[in-house]
C-alpha cells in the first residue's frame, strides 16, 4: 500500500478549513442576534444533543478496532454538520422560502437533522475515510433539505413533521452509499466485535434508549403524550428484542447485536406518530412489530438479501433504523386514515383516498430520493480524488489515529 | 453438565411472550388516554429513569464475567417490570382501591417501584438464570404492592410515602431470595472483580450518585429542599466512605467495593426524610451514620454473619441498601416523634406513643413481609421447572450470551 | 522504598475526619433552613454537577495506571470541597461581607468554584498523594475566595462574574503547584496512555463538551443566549481541533490528546462573554482562536517552554484551560471596551481607559494571585510531614488502591 493512500494531511485539514471558513463568513453576514428565547426547550434539547453526540458515538462502537473512529468521527461530523445545517436553514430564509431565526429551536432542528447523517455514517463506518465522510455529510444534508422541501411544498406535510423522516432518509441513503463501496473479504478479523466493544456499544445503546422519548417529543406540542407513548413502545420492543433474540439464536442464548438494534426499534417506529396516538396499546403494538421486523429482518432477510446485492452495512442500520421507519411510516398512514375516516364517519371516501395518496407519496418520495441521491453520493465518494481506502485496510483506527498496533490489541 | 440445563430456548421466550401479551391485552382494555400532563415532572423523571436503567446497570457490573448479564438483565427486568407495574396499578384502580391514570406520574411511580427489583437482582446476580429473575420480578412486584397496600390502609402511611420503603423491601427481599440459593465455592475465580469491571462499576456508581437527589425529590412537594438535603448527605457519606475505607483496609489503601457501596449510603438513609428535614446538619449527620454503618457493617458483621447464615449477596446489597435503609427508617421515626413532641410541647405522650407504634409498625411490616415473601420466592425459584444453574456455572455470561470464553478473558 | 512512604493510614483518615467534623460543627451553628427555592435552576445545576463529577473524573483518566485515582480522587475532592466552599461562603456572611443562604444557588456556586480545584488537580494528578491533594484543595479554595473578594471589592467586578475566572485561576494555580514537584524521568512507562484509557477519557470529554453550555449559562440571566453562543463556539473549536490535529501530526493522523484538549477550548474561551456576545460570529471566531491557541500552544510552546521551566502538567491543563482562559479574558476586555465605546460614540476616552485598566487589573490580579499562592502551596505540599511520593512511584494506582499489579496490566 503506497504511503499516499494513508496520508490525509494535504486534503482533510484544508477541506475542514474551507468549510469552517464558509460557515464563519456566512454567520458574519447572515446570522441575526440570537434571542434569549425558548428556555423551556433547553432540557429536551440537552437530552437530544447528549443522545446524538454521546449515545450514537458509543452505539456505533461495535467493531474491535474502530473505537476511536466511531466516537471521534461521529463527533466531528455532528459539530460540522450542525453548523452547515444552520447555514442552510438560514440560506433558505434568505431565499424567502421560510421564516427563520438562529435560536435554540433552530439549533434543535439542526441536531435532529444530523441524526440522518449519523445513521448513514453507521452504514459506511470503517469503510469510508474522513474526507469521504465529510463530503457525504454535506451532500446528505443538502439532499435531505431538498427532500423536506418537496414534502412541505408539494405534498402538504406540516412544517415540523418532515423532520420525522429523518431515520428513513438516513438509513436508505446510508445503504445506497455503502452499496458503492467494495465488499470486505468475509473472514476479516477486524470486523469482529469483542466483549469490550460490545460493552461500550451497550453503554451507548442504553443512552440512546433513555433519551429517545425526548427525541420524539422535542419538536411536538403534545410532548408528554409523545413521551409516554414512546416510552411504552420502547419498553415493549426491548422485551420483544430479548424474546426474539433467544428464539432465533442457537441454544436460546441472547445475541448482543440483536439487543443493540431491536431495543431501539420501538422508538424509530413511533417517530411519526408518538404525539398523535390516543391509546397506549397502539404504541405498544407498534413497538412490538418494530422489534419483530428488526430481528426477523436481520435473521431471515440478511441471508437472502446480502449475497444478491452485495450489501454490508457495518452497524446494521437497515434493520435498526430502516425497516422500523418504514413500518412507522405505513402505520402513520393507516392511523391517519382511520382517524379521519372515523371523524367523517367514512362519508367522503375520495378525500380519504387523496389523504392516503399524499401520505404515501411523501413517504415514497423520501425513500426514493434517499436511494437515488445515496447512489449518486456513493459514486462521487469513490472518485480517485478522495483516496478511497483499500478493502484490506477497512475497519482500522490505525489509518486515521496515532495509535500503535500492539496497544490496540490490549 | 447436560445440555438441557443450558438451554432456555423452550422456556424464556415463551414466558416473555406470555407476559408481554398479557400486558398488551390489559392495556387494550384498561389503559385510558394518556393525558398531556405533568410536563414539570419530565426532567426529574428522565433523571430517575436514566439512573435506574443506566446507572444501576453498570453499578452492578462488579464481576469480571458478568458484564453483559449485569447491564442486559437489569435492562430487561426494568422494561418488563415497568409495564407489569403499570398494569398492577391500573388493576388496583379497577378494584376501586385507588384513583389512577396512565400518565407521566404513574410511569415515574412504576420506575421508582422497580428500584426494589433492581436491588434484589443485585443480590442474586450471576446465580439466578433469566427465567428465575423474571419470576422473581413478578412476585416481588406483587408482594411490594401488597406491602404498600397494608401500609397505606392499616398503618396510615401517607399515599406517596410507601414508595420510600423501596430500598428496605428490595434489599431484604433479595437477601431472603439469595439465602435459598446454594453457596458458590469460596475460591471461585469468576466471582472476582478486575480493574476494568471496577472501572465500569465506578462509572455506574457515579451516575447513581449524581442522580440520587432527583430520585429523592421526584414525588415530593418540597423538592428543592429534598435535593439540598440529599446532596449534602451524599457528600458527607462519600467523604466518610473514603475515610473509613482507608482506616479499615490494610496499609491504609482505598478499597473499591467500599467506595461503591458507601458513597450511596447517604442517599438511601435520606430516602424517608429528605423532604422534611429542616436543618442541613441533620441530613449531614444521617449521611455520615449511613456511611459508617455500611463500611463497618461490611467489615465486621460480614465475618460473623456470613458463615452462620451462609449468605452471599453478589453486589453487597445488604450493606449498600439494607442497613442504611434501616437506619433511615429509625431516623424518620425519631425525627417524626421529636418534631411532633416539640410542636405539642410533649403534653400528649399517649398520642406520641401511638405515632411511634404506627411508624415502627410500618417499618417492621415492610421488613418482615420482605423476608417472608423473599423466602417463599427463593423456594419457588429453585423448583426443577425453572432449571436452576449449577454452582459451578455461577457468575458466567457464557451461559446466557453468545460470547466465546477466549474473548471474555481479554 | 520504605513502607512508611506508602502508608497513609495514620494521616489521611484523620485529616478527612477533622475536616468533616469541622464542616458538621459549622453546619450545626451556621447553616439556616434550606429554602425550597430556585426549582428552575435544578436542571442546569444537575448538568453542571454531572459534568464536574462524572465528566471531569473520566476526562482526567489519560494515564494507563491512574484510572481509579483519576475518578476516585476527583470525586473525593469535589464532595469535600463543595462542603468547605459552602462553609466559607457562610463564614463570609457571618463576617457581614455578603448576603448568603444555603440553597440551590449557593450549592451551584460551590460546584462551579470546585472546577478550579478540579483543573488544578489535573496538573498534579499522579504526582501528589491524597493528603497533598486535600491540603491543596483547601488552600486553593481559600485563595480563590480571596482573589474573588479582591475582584468584587476593589476592582468593581459584578457579583456573579468573579466565578468566570475559575478556569484561569485553576489552571495557573495548578501549574505553579506542579512546578514544585520533581519531574518524572522522561521514559516512564506509566505516564503513557493506552487506547482503553484514551477511550474512557474520550467518554469524559464528550460529557464535558455536551454539558458546557449549561456550565456557561448556569448563573447568568440571558441563559439561552449564553447556551447558543457557547454551543456554536464549542462546535467551531471541535472542528478546528480535528483540522489542526491532522495538520500538526505526522502523516496527517489525528492525535487523541489534541482532540481531548482542543474541543473544549471554545467553551473555556467563552466563559467570560457567553451571556453578552450579541452576534454568533464573534462567539464562533473566539471558539476558533481558542482551539488554535490550544493546539499550536501544545505543539510549539511545549518544546521551548518545558525544558526551561521543567514543567509537566499531567493532563495538559495549561493548554486546555490556561491559554483559552487568557484569550477569553483578553477578548472580554476588548468586547467590553468596543461595546461601551460604540455606545458612547468614543466621546469619553478617559472613562474607556479606566474601564480597560479595571478589566485588565481584575484579570492580572487573578493570574498573579494564582501563580504566587500556587507556588506557596507547592512549597507547603512538599514538606516532609505530607510524605511526598517518590518520583519512581508516580502515576500508579497501586500506591493508593487495593489492586494487584498483574490485574492492572490487563
Amino acid at each position: 500500500m503506497p504511503a499516499r493512500y494513508l496520508n490525509f494531511r494535504c486534503s482533510l485539514p484544508w477541506l475542514l478549513l474551507l468549510l469552517q471558513t464558509l460557515c464563519l463568513i456566512y454567520s458574519f453576514f447572515g446570522f441575526p442576534d440570537p434571542g434569549d428565547v425558548y428556555p423551556h426547550l433547553y432540557p429536551g434539547f440537552q437530552d437530544v444533543n447528549h443522545m446524538v453526540i454521546f449515545g450514537f458515538g458509543f452505539f456505533l462502537m461495535v467493531l474491535r478496532r474502530c473505537g476511536f473512529s466511531s466516537t471521534g468521527f461521529n463527533f466531528l461530523l455532528i459539530v460540522l454538520g450542525v453548523q452547515c445545517s444552520l447555514v442552510m436553514e438560514d440560506f433558505l430564509r434568505f431565499l424567502g422560502l421560510q421564516y427563520y431565526e438562529v435560536d435554540l429551536k433552530s439549533l434543535a432542528k439542526a441536531v435532529v437533522s444530523m441524526t440522518a447523517v449519523v445513521i448513514s455514517t453507521g452504514a459506511v463506518l470503517g469503510k469510508a475515510n474522513p474526507v469521504q465522510l465529510i463530503v457525504m455529510t454535506l451532500m446528505e444534508l443538502i439532499f435531505f433539505y431538498i427532500s423536506r422541501w418537496i414534502n412541505t411544498t408539494f405534498l402538504q406535510v406540516p412544517e415540523d413533521l418532515p423532520l420525522t423522516h429523518v431515520h428513513l432518509f438516513g438509513a436508505y441513503f446510508g445503504l445506497a452509499v455503502t452499496s458503492r463501496f467494495p465488499e470486505p473479504p468475509p473472514g476479516l478479523d477486524k470486523s469482529r466485535s469483542t466483549p469490550k466493544s460490545d460493552l461500550f456499544s451497550m453503554l451507548g445503546t442504553v443512552f440512546v434508549w433513555v433519551f429517545w422519548p425526548s427525541f420524539n417529543s422535542l419538536l411536538t406540542d403534545s410532548s408528554m403524550k409523545a413521551v409516554l407513548n414512546t416510552y411504552l413502545a420502547l419498553a415493549v420492543s426491548a422485551v420483544a428484542a430479548f424474546m426474539l433474540s433467544a428464539l432465533t439464536s442457537k441454544d436460546g442464548k441472547f445475541r448482543m447485536t440483536h439487543i443493540h438494534s431491536a431495543v431501539l426499534a420501538g422508538g424509530v417506529t413511533l417517530s411519526y406518530t408518538a404525539h398523535s396516538i390516543r391509546h397506549p396499546w397502539i404504541a405498544m403494538i407498534l413497538g412490538l412489530l418494530g422489534s419483530v421486523i428488526t430481528i426477523l429482518g436481520s435473521h431471515c432477510l440478511q441471508r437472502c438479501f446480502n449475497p444478491a446485492l452485495k450489501l454490508q452495512d457495518t452497524s446494521g442500520v437497515h434493520f435498526t433504523f430502516g425497516l422500523p421507519a418504514v413500518l412507522g411510516a405505513v402505520a402513520s398512514v393507516v392511523l391517519h386514515v382511520v382517524e379521519t375516516g372515523i371523524a367523517q364517519q367514512w362519508s367522503d371516501l375520495s378525500s380519504l383516498g387523496y389523504l392516503v395518496f399524499v401520505d404515501i407519496g411523501a413517504f415514497c418520495q423520501t425513500i426514493s430520493t434517499a436511494l437515488i441521491t445515496g447512489l449518486i453520493t456513493g459514486l462521487i465518494l469513490n472518485i480517485k480524488l478522495l483516496k478511497a481506502v483499500h478493502v484490506s485496510k477497512y475497519f482500522d483506527d490505525q489509518l486515521y489515529w496515532e495509535v500503535s498496533f500492539k496497544m490496540i490489541s490490549d
